[in-house]
Order: C-alpha cells, then sequence, then structure tokens
C-alpha cells in the first residue's frame, strides 16, 4: 500500500535532488559548487552550509536541494562530473534522488506508542519513505501492521536464541533496507550488527542523555527528583546510549508525578523525537561528524 | 534601601502566616488542621497538597497560607495551640509570617548576570527578601552593590586561604542570614560549612543536572553534541552537584552553537531558574523529603 | 472492546469519588467538608483549591479525589448527607464516581489526526472514558473505527440537509453520551444543539485564540507572519470560537514555513491539546465559572 | 564607556563584511555571488538563503557573512562592483561592516524591565550596538543610565505637548542614531515620525501579537482566560501593533494567575523578545518584505 498524499508529492519531487557534502575549509567551496549546478542548468531550491570552528581551520557542510531536468537520466553523468570537483576540494560527498524513497526496517517490542507515531506520519504522507518490514520480538502488532500491507516478522527472543535472532534480523535487513529504527525495541544490538549499518540504526532512548543512561531511565529520573524529563533520538555506536545524538526533546514534571505517570508523559515525547529524526534522516538532512550531528532541518 | 513596591505588599501582608507540614498519611489530617484553624479564626488564603506514594502508607504534605487577624501578637500561643495536633499526627511542621522577611547573602564570583538578576527581582519587588550582604571573591562588583545599600564582602580566595576564607565567611552569615545563594560563586564549599545550613544554601548548576555533572559543563555538552541545555538550582548536599533539585529549564541549541554561544544561551536559562527557585524558598513553597523536593509553585 | 489497561484501573477505583465544589468564599468551608468526609471514613487521596478574587469577596473552588469503602452502595445517602452543608455554603456541587465512565460521542471530518490520538489515549488507557460512538460527515474512517468495536455513523451534511443532520445528531446522542468531543468536525454547531450540552462539547480550533477566530487559521496566521502558532480547546458557546478555553499549546515557527506547513505542524498541536483537554474533562477537573476554567490538572 | 567585551570582539571582526540581498529568484544568482566574493578573495564564513514561493517565480533573500582583508580602505570599490551584479538580477542589497555598531536610542516610560535587559545585554558584550541616548517622559532612570555614560534626555509627554515632544525627539535622534528602540514606551508614536525611520523602530508589544491589540493587554488576556500569554516585538509602521513581527515567545499561565500576576511573568517575556529582536536588528539579520520579515537568526 503508498499512502496517497506521499504519491502526489513525488511526482512534483521526481527532478529533486539532494547534495551532502562536507569537507576541509577554504575559500572558493560554494563558488565552485553553485558554479558547477549552474552550469548544469540545476535551479537551486534550498541551502544551508555550516562551518565548523572557522577559526582552527575548520570543517565546512552543505547541504543543497535542486532541481534538473530529466533527472533520472543524466544523475550518473551528474555524479561522474562532480567528483572532479568534489577531489579538488577533497570532500566526502552523496547525491541523492528525493524521488527515491528509503526503504526502512522498524524493531519494536511490547509497546507500541513510536510505531503507531511513524505508521501515522507514513500514512499522512509526512515520513517520505517505505516501511518494508517491522520485525518484533512480540506477536501483538501482527494484524495492525500487515493490514496496512507491510510485512511483519516475529522473532522472539530469549537470552538462548539471541545471536540466532540476531542471524535472522540481518538476513532480512542486509541489502535490503537502507535504515533501521528502533522504536522502542528493547533488546541490545551488537557491534556486529552495528557494523553492517553504521549510522543507519536510529534509537529512541527515553531519557535526555547523557542523564540516565541504560535501563529504567524513568526510575532513575523520578529517584533524581528532575523537575524535566525528556527522550533522545540518537544513532546506535559501540558504546550503549553513546552514538550521535539526532534529536532530542523535554517536557515540564513535578512532584506529584510518580514513575507511571513520567512513563505516560515521557511516551508523548518519544514518539514526537523518533518521528522527527527518522524524517530528517530519510530526507538526507543529517550528517554526522565523529560524535556529533550536524542536522539541516 | 527597601524596595518600594515590597514594602506595600508586606503592610497587606501583616496578618499572612505560612504553615508547612509534612507527615505520615492517615485520614483525618486535613480535618484536625482546617478546624484548628477555623476555630482561631483564620482564614486560609490558598491550600496545596500532596500525598506521597498512597498506596504504600504515603508521607502527606500540606502548605497552607492564612489571615490571622493580630498576628503579631497572637503567633506564640498559634504555635503552642497547634503543637498539640502535631504531636497527635507525628508532623515535622513550621507555621511562619510572611510579613517577616528572609535575609539573604549572596555568593558570587566573576560571572554577574546571577547576582544582577536577583537584585532586580528585589528592586522590583517580586523577591520578597531581604539581601543581607553579598560577598566575593573579586572585587568588581561593589560599587553596582553597594550604591543599593546592601553591604559587599571581598574575601579572596587562593588555595592557602580557602580555610581562612571560608572561617570569614561563617563569621558573616552564621546567625545573622537565613539563607545563602550561590549566585555563579566557582569555590567548593567545605562539608563543615554546609552543616550549618542544612537546605538552605541554593546552588545554581549551568546544566540539566545529573547530566554534565562537575566542572565546565557547557564545554561537556558541546562535546557531547546534545540539542538542548539547562540550568539547575538545588540545595547543596555533600555530594556534589547531587543535592535536592528545585527547579529546572532548558533551551535549544543546534549544531551552530560553540562552546562561547552555549555559555551565552546558559546565562539566561541560569538567571531564570536561579530567581525562580530563591523566591520559593523565600516563600516556603519547598519542602525537602531525603533528596527530592516538594514545590508548592 | 474494552481497553485492557483501564480494566485494572477501574478495579483499583472502585471506591474512587470525585467531588467539585463552587461557592462564595468565607471561612470554616475546609473544614466543613473535611471534617464530613472524615467522619464517612471517607479518605482524602488529592485535594485542589483556588480562592478567585480573596480580596473581593471572592469565589471559592476546590476538588476532593477520595475513597470511601462500599461507595457503590452508600452514595446516595452520602449524597443525600452533604446537601445539607452544600445549602449551607451555597455550593455548587456534584460528586462523580471515578469507576463510572463518562461515555463520549465523537465528531469529525476529514482530518483523522484528532480522532486517532483520541483512540491510541483510549487504548492505553491513558483516557479513562468509553467512546460511544463516533460520527462523521465522511465515510472514510468507518473501518478503522468499527475494527475497534465503536459504532460509526455516517451522516453527510450539506447547506440543504445541514438541519436534517443536525436533528439525527440529536438523536444518536441525547441521553446517550455525557460529552461530545468536536476532533476537527468542520461543520458549524446550531445554538439550539449546543443548549443541550453546555459545557459538554469540546472544540479544537487550529489558532492559539483569541488569535485568528473564524475559517483558514493557518493561512491568517501565515498571512500575518506570527513567529508561534498554537491551537486551542474550549467549550463550545453560541459565540464562535469564543466559549472556555481549557487548553493552549503552541510551537515555533519561522519565515520558512508556508501554509502547509504550518497545517503540519499544527496537526501535532491540536491533537496533543485537545487530548489533555478531553482527559481533564473526563476526570472532572474543569469548572467552569463565566467564560473561564478552573482546571485542576 | 564602551564595554569590554565588545571592543575585543571587534578587533576579532575588523575584517568582516554582512551582506543582505533580496531579489527575484532565477538560477544563477548563488553562483554569481559566491563566484564574486571568491574572486575579490573573501572568505565566507555563514551564509544563509531562503526561497519565498518557488513554485510561484518566487523571491530569494540570502545573508552573507565574509571576512575580506583590508576592509575598510576596499569597501567602496567592493559596493561599486557589486553594484553591476546588482543590477543584474534586479536586487535590493547591502553590505555593511561588522565593526561599524549601528547607534540606538532607546524610548522608555515608567517600566524598566526592558531597558535593563537591553543594558545589560549591552555591558556583558551580547548587544554589539552603541545607545547613543536614552528618553523618557519620565526622570526616574537617569542616574543609572547618566552613570553608565549614557545621555539620558527627559522630555514629558502631555495630552498638549504631544506634537512638541516629538519634534524634541526628532531632533536629537534624526541624523543620529540607526534605530530606536521603544522598550515600553507607553506613547504613540505618529506617522510623521516613523516616516523618518521605516523598518527601524522596533516596539515590544505585551500580547502574543494578533491577540489583544491596543491597550491593557494583560487585562485582556486575564478577561479572555487564555493559558498561555506571550510578548511581541515588531518594526512600528502606521497600523497600531500592525508591523512586521521579528519575534514572538510565550509562557504557560492557569486560571490562579491574576492580572498581576500575568504582567510579572509578561515582564520576564517582553524583555527577553526585546532583546533578541534588537539584537538581530543589530547584526543585520532581518529583511522586511511587505509586512513580514525573513529572520537569518
Amino acid at each position: 500500500m503508498v499512502p496517497k498524499i506521499t504519491k502526489q508529492k513525488n511526482n512534483a519531487l521526481a527532478n529533486r535532488a539532494r547534495m551532502l557534502v562536507s569537507c576541509p575549509d577554504q575559500p572558493g567551496i560554494v563558488a565552485a559548487v553553485s558554479r558547477f549546478l549552474f552550469d548544469y542548468g540545476a535551479n537551486i531550491i534550498q541551502s544551508d552550509q555550516y562551518t565548523m570552528e572557522p577559526a582552527q581551520g575548520g570543517l565546512f557542510f552543505i547541504r543543497i536541494e535542486f532541481d534538473l531536468e530529466d533527472l533520472d537520466n543524466r544523475r550518473q553523468q551528474l555524479k561522474a562530473d562532480f567528483s572532479k570537483i568534489a577531489e579538488k576540494f577533497s570532500m566526502e560527498w552523496s547525491i541523492t534522488r528525493a524521488s527515491r524513497k528509503k526503504r526502512l526496517a522498524i524493531l519494536v517490542s511490547k509497546e507500541d506508542h513510536c510505531l503507531l507515531e511513524l505508521l501515522w506520519h507514513w500514512q499522512s504522507g509526512d515520513l517520505d519513505a517505505e516501511i518494508a518490514m517491522v520485525i518484533s520480538n512480540h506477536n501483538e502488532m501482527r494484524d495492525l501492521v500487515e493490514s496496512l500491507g507491510i510485512p511483519y516478522h516475529h522473532i522472539p527472543v530469549t537470552a538462548d536464541t539471541k545471536a540466532e535472532a540476531e542471524r535472522r534480523h540481518l538476513e532480512l535487513v542486509k541489502g535490503n533496507v537502507d535504515a533501521i529504527i528502533l522504536a522502542r525495541y528493547m533488546q541490545i544490538i551488537s557491534p556486529t550488527f552495528i557494523e553492517h549499518f553504521p549510522n543507519k540504526i536510529i534509537n529512541i532512548h527515553h531519557s535526555f542523555l547523557p542523564a540516565f543512561v541504560g535501563g529504567k531511565p524513568y526510575a532513575q529520573a523520578h529517584n533524581r527528583g528532575v523537575k524535566i524529563i525528556g527522550a533522545t533520538a540518537h544513532y546506535v555506536t559501540e558504546e550503549l546510549d553513546g552514538g550521535p545524538i539526532i534529536e532530542q526533546d523535554v517536557q515540564r514534571v513535578s512532584h506529584r508525578d510518580n514513575v507511571d505517570d513520567l512513563k505516560r508523559i515521557g511516551r508523548h515525547i518519544e514518539r514526537t523525537v523518533l518521528a522527527k529524526a527518522v524524517n530528517w534522516h530519510v530526507e538526507d538532512r543529517v550528517i554526522v561528524h565523529e560524535n556529533k550531528t550536524v542536522v539541516f532541518s
């Protein structure tokens, strides 16, 4: 099933491309890139740039959305030609088509709010991606997911079957999806698995990281008596809850809120934060540099 | 110098009292307290209550503001009579007069924004306290403070003179002030000093605790790539940055903000959060229970 | 279908009652009410009070949650006995059982986000109400709603059939529901209909009222160049978008957001604000006084 | 008196320039501008662009910060050369030096919080402007202002002397200041005066415009029972409270807050919002288009 709204959107975006560049800062980068696009007859729709620490040499980041007629047929040549400029400025770069939707696998355990939110954004056309599959260590959400035409894989996980489960995960997703969303998936992902998807696995952690790393963050927050709770969407790296932060948000709480209240309030923060992060990821708005993100939102 | 607005306010509040009570929960507490006040002819202006964990026995907290005619002359009798009820319900309690302003000592180092904020609230009548003195390990703010008629004590602190400095601090404040405000005072207070002012020293920490405990929190925040920064006002206990949290607030930041930007943005959060916490403290709105606060704001 | 979580919650709340009182302020109200409950053997779980303009006579509002053993059998007597106190203090009052869920009719047009949000809260047990029916002038959401076991009534509305449609609405809801939720129902409700449900119809308006009353508020907002947009949940009165405000919230926007962006951002605000307002209503947390609300949230 | 911090900053910014451009959208603008700067040997530090309604022809806006060696001596030539590009693309444009601080006149009545905030930002080096004078229809703030070395002009205003007062205002500011800040100046400015400073007079209105235009907005807000109050900084035009909005912010309130509370809470919003707007204005971050602003913050 393809959401109706997304379909209309895509036709309008058939010739839309997104260029992401990061390189050492030096004069002339913008001039070279914009001249290249102009000579190609492309029309720049939006452009965002950022220079990190300009005083100390600096790193230059730019994201450009542009329209190019007959993009589909010309993109190979475009990339080949651009690679010369890229080489000159030592760029890391990518050019992607807006019409080529990223394929997502969503992993979920028992709590459904983050999954529901992503499905709602997808159905309403706000999440411009293809949901290739939902994988869960429980079976509860099968009906809902399958009723939307999305494949559902129930892969139980116990201490004994953890390695086997992950092998099956890998079989399902490898070469088949562009990104993996941990929508409150309560199992730890192994370093081996992560290596296959560097900066392509997005997790939602139910605290304002780096506060309350690890398990039961709402209980930790209640115990510490904080007056604000939060949630954090981040790329998954080997370090537990330590990967590059994509988005965070918070909500005010008080002494009146017990752990269950914090969980209830927290669910709203989690789903909003995760949806934003996934959205930015699929629209190529996030560049990871070391352990931080540059987000051109 | 007494701010004009505060003076007017106080006349209106000459008969206003504030009762703070915490005790094990049981039926009949509110009935007993409200009956007592009614029999005395008092008029309840505001009342806030909270039961912590009612299912497991529970702890009961209540704050009542009431007006009682001729309060000044009758308060000793009022307290003596109330102590019988308090005993019956094993209450910890206090009754204070709104017209009896708390005396504050403000400690400050080089950064002046928190001090300026408190002085502004005080001058505009929003901070209902007496600023008994400002103590600083620097001399820069003497003119400003003295021009407002507030004594200024310059007590330099070096590694060698730390103990001596603290002795002089104690001499100045002991028996002379009700609370001590660390308005970006960048020296660590010793456990011995803290013992003299349990839950009466308020510090502003420039991070969203428990994230970024200790020094240079904005550098830590920048390093971790957080998308939101914050500040925390808390009572000072032996554990560094570990005391009961009174208030916190946050502000959104982005990859564009370097450490200096975070400091600049943070200054606004710090001054607002500290001013709120001090305000609640002087109006007897905070009850500390173990390492948490109940704030009847 | 009854959501599982709600069921458990209700058993725990079988003896929970909620008392709402408003009356002219005078000494002794709290003493009388709390004494009454104590004599009855009730246990006060939570109590919130507020005095409006205490200096000018004042109006007193209180909400008390209490547990009373065998509530179901004793509530008639409880009410009869309380009415004597109520008379003495000229109270407007109600005592309701927490276990007796309010029945809601949800009216919706084409945009589904507010309906979906209410259904999600209901399924997760956060909305403690019974959804008696969904009524729509469109047929799109029938499958979803009926799959949850909720009756769906498709009542088309044209200029010619408006009166007839409203007659059918009334037939469905009168005596059958406790409140009506306009979850982005894009038809104007007639004064005659409103009279049957005073302060019992909740609408979500897609602007920060009183800014942008009437149609196309996001276009109005874009046109005015505001930097923040909002949504408002309010009780429906004869005056269009003029009834008592229950809840509002806002979100920051910029010159980059066109009308479609504002609509997309606004949908998130709308669903959150409406869900909060409905939640407070069904938990008897809202008292309407003239054209304002007192919300004991 | 020149704040110490600002002085240091300025030395670093001696060669920093800011270019603001708006023109009809068409391919090649960025290429032409960035090529021009590259050929001149300028180094782009930051660049922000925005295309309004790209589908319908569109308007293009760009703000570029760049460093150019020996800027002071070369800027006349730079402007002359750039005017050829500007002509080709029908640009409205400006190039200003960051080191050339804008001169401000601040007008204030009795409430001092907005003035104090601006002075604090100025002293701490966060407001990169010169405060040329403070004008007030009252005399209360003379000592404070003069103690900072800023000229203070007391010009009383009555119904009879209004025209004469404005004549004196004009005498003081015309040709002498770059912008005028109404920091809670409670007199209406005449259209004649406004004409001399198009989009150069910034006012802080104490409501979330367009809600509560005109007098006593906090009383209006209280009367309407809103749950959030706000403040709006805008350029002054002939239409009262109707000019282009630069910045807005809000704060949550409740039924407990009376008009005085709203005023107190509102003061914090007002000072923050005005300081931000003034800051953006003096850093050439605001472009006015028709009745809206593009803010490159």
